[in-house]
């Protein structure tokens, strides 16, 4: 839409074990080791998105593992190089305000889920600034 | 990108039997029914896409089916509402000069199979005219 370069930021990478929420979430054991990640894309300078991802590491292949852990490759081309068959399950989609994810400019957020195998392999929410930015 | 509602139009829709080309293609017996399909895709009375899908029937659950055929419903709903598991794997990536699709106008064309199972569910070739259209 900008008609430039998309660069990916990683903000924060950890693991972390699930809470009794994360666990539901992603339908696995409280403790179980989840990566957390949460990006930024930008384009000549400008954010545009954030997005967090909540990935039970248990469900990884193992390259995979590396690959989300080493950051700054896209969700979309670690499913390709995988050649993982998934679906997107939508979840919520709905407008917040008084966030932090953009200086409390109110965000369209949405949510769904990677599925493969019928497990979630990964649980997304993006959110997207609503004001001026996207007058291209 | 162009702001308007995407408008899905059936140009033409056949069950034919594969040729020994569409057999490779789609890794079926020659003479197997196959769902030719073609869309254009407009926003704003300008056609930005032209789309062929070749879809083996065999391969395609009864209710999907019916949905292929009935037309006007864009593939990515048909797949959703099936929950079906895919991955899709990139064919060719070419400008295509003096084809008819467009008036003649070149083309950015792609082409990848939607694939569920290892199987190829549908083949997809797109067709983008290189023109000012897109000047938005």
């Amino acid at each position: 839409m900008t008609r430039k370069p998309v660069i990916v930021t990683t903000e924060l990478q950890y693991t972390i074990k699930a809470d009794r929420e994360i666990a539901a979430l992603l339908e696995i054991e409280e403790g179980s080791e989840v990566n957390d990640r949460v990006v930024k894309l930008s384009a000549g300078g400008t954010v545009f998105v954030h997005a967090r991802s909540l990935s039970p590491l248990e469900r990884m292949p193992e390259t995979m593992k590396e690959q989300l852990m080493r950051a700054d490759i896209p969700i979309g081309r670690i499913l390709r190089t995988h050649n993982l068959e998934t679906r997107r399950d939508m979840g919520e989609l709905e407008i917040l305000e008084g966030e932090p994810t953009f200086d409390g400019v109110p965000v369209l957020s949405r949510a769904y889920k990677i599925v493969h195998n019928n497990y979630t392999l990964m649980w997304i929410n993006e959110r997207f600034p609503i004001d001026k930015r996207w007058r291209l």
